[in-house]
């Protein structure tokens, strides 16, 4: 995600913490390598029906391509047969006479068919460009090798000859991709699941998941290629119920609790390149998924040098999260804002006091996991503000006439607000399902924006026992996705707006995120 | 040079000589480097007055570069002082927060000041775009140091930021060129002559000649980069009046000698990477070049093995370009068409019998010193052969109504015509001094369009013992290119046209081209 809304220009202090950084270091993995062939060449067209009104058709076999000459204006697209992370080599010779200028070619990669059809050109978006996977290549001496080393994230990739000269043109052989990632797919237990639906919601999840997997769990492996705490807590989530590589989810933690700043907030994302630097971005709701993350890690590894490692960094997100708070209400300020979801009009009151008791009550148990005299103290002190800040969204959030959760002056009612504040768990679970169950009939007009937020929807109904609904809504969600060509899940994806995205053009956003690859976890956690 | 009348589709079989061949890469030199570094910051902005309608201005120091904060959209052009081939580094830095999307940077190349003002994208010439320096690079990880690995010829450097991203901006530090060439300064003699203006195109000659002596002599390091004959024998002959690299030429001489088709005619050019091949175009004028080339190196080395090993590829093309005359007239086809220059309305019958001419006249020289019964015989027959072109010439070319040289059915009257028939010296020196004297007071329409043939109008003047008009045009053709701010001299320069380019374009053109290089052969030779 990229989100200028928390973008801040103070300078922020950081404090490093040399000690954890080089235990993050020493657990960085080795990346598994795999080469991976085209599987054919095809066509984009238009097509109204299709997701951003493109459709691909098959255009010929990968044997096709070395028998065919391209001359100044041709192209080709090629595709890997499903969404790949690496590196991209190919030969390319000269046809014709001696080339007698060099050859000028450009690439373009694409993780979906839209960014085979529309040209980067038309892109006007906030974010940058430079996101936008392409390369132009002066290439002098041919026949040449070309191993790019920059790392790309596509299925297609469109070569096209800007320009060779008269004399000459030129074919492409031995395409392939050395595709990377950190997950071990030997671990992977088969799902076997008897709704093909979910087997393969199943299958793309971790398709996702495995293509995030880096040197750190990315965001997106298009863009941002960065390790955010939000996603990273999803992720390590369905890690541990396919992957299990628990030493990459520690070395993330241990990267963010290496780097906090003057006051000892965790920063929102890291930069890992080419050292590992906190990002000047903070937010309040990520800030507080330190503690869960590390709580989930702990429940999954039973690793105590971590528990004893991170334990300062967890407690103190939460103790300055709760000084946020003003009798028990989360009173959130500007230069700690939360993100909940990318609505443009969410108010973000109601849905943090939700993280903060969510997080809060994780923090409690891992208080409890550490023990001693300093656990039982923070559990003790948390267990009142749990009760402190409970007590305070059933006075001044909950509105019983409606039924629902509301947050600021004009008592917004949104779907952020009810699914945080069901996963805080401050009401029963009969009132936690009488609630969403009002909030799956009534719609409020405040959306989802993200898979971010339609994932805490379903686990929401999950720990509410709402299974068919949550199992319905999962289908509804991610197998439209599927529907849509899917072969990651997207960062956002909105089946009435299917072109929707926060940064101005669809062409820009990411086809494989993170925060969307939860399904697997969900499924499997709660054998769906 | 690139020619389009002179491409031949049809396959040519190459004969290849290994033995040539191999004494040609032990001749391979080594190339001799220097750090170079910006001397200014520049701006371009239009001028009428200016050639191309622009003129550079200062806007700065080096340091400033430094200093500077460049985003999206911005740009600044580097001025290296001077022209240059090379390589290009420099390290780029972020400024502002962490780099969040990569930059992407586009760099463009410029030997003048058009290039810089001008886009490529308004390029629309017949030949390739691809010979525009330029790069369009994508930075992922910042700071980064940039080493680009093609070879750029060029004294201007634009560096645009196309996009970084709203957190932050770039700046450059320790941008230079390692600057390559074969000739080695060393050995050069100073010149100090007393006109300040033949001095000085004297030093822009041998900077030409210096940036276009690379592995093999290059007629021009920005475009083709390739071996052609006809500028070969040029930069021979600046050659060894200025660096002496003696075993340049001799390895240029092999390579043509190593590569003949199978009727033993030398190419026009060669390329050189990836391993040596002969283009398929052939220029009646320029094999016999060989001829002329290999006896210039012969009188400037004495090298006898060079003469052995040659003269027969040399005596090849005499015979096969006698075989294309009839009654000892010239009789052009067009598997074998002669260059003589760009002019697109030349008839080239005359001037071609004065190549003829020219290269049986060297030929003589070269038979004579090979020696022996076979050297002897041939000089008798070239002989013979002088005899009855010139009585052809004089009897099918010659009008004395005129006093020039006329070419074809409609009787061309060109300034090629006589530059060439003067230079076989068919007539007596006097006669040559009233054609010539003629020749510049009357003006023929059909004009000359290539710097390579304004050299040939100077020595033409020089053989003639008309040294005033020989210095005279050379300052008066050369100068004005000083005048309108060449830094080495051009491929074409038409002082009535200075946007001349049989290109179609004048961004194409090449800046630095081994065919404009003999004003320092001119002076020093002739001691002007």
């Amino acid at each position: 995600m990229s989100e200028p809304t928390y973008t801040q220009t103070q300078q922020v202090k950081i404090i490093r913490n040399e000690a954890l950084l080089e235990k993050a270091e020493r657990l960085k993995p080795v990346l598994i390598e795999k080469q991976v062939v085209p599987t054919r060449l095809v066509d984009v067209q238009p097509d109204p029906k299709a997701i951003h009104g493109w459709q691909v058709v098959d255009a010929g076999t990968p044997d096709e391509l070395t028998r065919r000459s391209l001359g100044k204006g041709d192209s080709v697209i090629v595709d890997f047969g499903d969404h790949r992370v690496g590196y991209l080599s190919f030969d390319v010779s000269p046809v014709g006479s001696p080339p007698d200028a060099p050859l000028k070619l450009k690439l373009t990669f694409g993780e979906m068919p839209v960014e085979m059809a529309e040209p980067f050109s038309s892109y006007e978006g906030w974010i940058s460009s430079s996101w936008l996977q392409e390369e132009l290549l002066f290439v002098d001496v041919l026949p040449a090798r070309i191993e790019l080393p920059r790392r790309y994230s596509f299925r297609y990739l469109k070569l096209e000859v800007v320009d060779s000269s008269q004399k000459y043109k030129i074919s492409f052989r031995d395409l392939s991709v050395r595709a990377v990632t950190s997950a071990d797919g030997a671990v992977l237990q088969p799902l076997n699941h008897p709704d093909p639906l979910l087997q393969k919601i199943d299958q793309v999840s971790i398709r996702t998941l495995e293509d995030c997997m880096q040197d750190v769990f990315e965001d997106g492996p298009k863009r941002d290629r960065r390790l955010w705490l939000g996603d990273l807590r999803l992720q390590a989530m369905a890690n541990y119920e396919t992957f299990r590589s628990n030493d990459l989810v520690k070395r993330c933690l241990y990267l963010f609790a290496g780097l906090p700043d003057e006051r000892g907030r965790v920063a929102a994302n890291l930069f890992i390149e080419p050292t590992v630097i906190a990002d000047d971005t903070y937010m309040y709701d990520y800030s507080l998924f330190f503690a869960a993350s590390l709580y989930d890690y702990y429940e999954a590894s039973g690793d105590r040098e971590a528990l004893q490692d991170l334990w300062p960094t967890a407690r103190k997100q939460i103790n300055l999260a709760w000084d946020y708070t003003s009798n028990g209400l989360v009173s959130v300020e500007s230069d700690w804002l939360p993100f909940i979801d990318w609505h443009p009009d969410l108010h973000k009151h109601a849905p943090a006091q939700g993280v903060l008791i969510y997080a809060l009550k994780k923090g409690i148990r891992l208080a409890e996991a550490v023990g001693g005299p300093e656990g039982e103290q923070a559990a003790a002190v948390w267990k009142k503000a749990v009760t402190q800040a409970e007590k305070a969204a059933m006075e001044h959030l909950w509105d019983e006439s409606q039924g629902f959760f509301v947050s600021g002056e004009e008592c917004q009612v949104s779907w952020a607000s009810q699914i945080w504040m069901a996963l805080s768990e401050t009401l029963s679970t009969e009132d936690n399902q009488k609630l969403l169950l009002r909030l799956l009939e009534q719609k409020p007009k405040i959306g989802m924006t993200t898979p971010y937020l339609h994932h805490h929807l379903v686990e929401a109904l999950l720990i509410s026992d709402l299974r068919t609904a949550a199992v319905a809504h999962l289908e509804f969600y991610w197998g439209a996705m599927i529907e849509d060509g899917a072969d990651t899940f997207w960062e956002l994806y909105d089946p009435a707006d299917k072109s929707f995205s926060p940064y101005g053009n669809h062409l820009i956003n990411s086809y494989c995120h993170a925060w969307s690859c939860t399904p697997t976890y969900l499924i499997r956690k709660y054998n769906l």
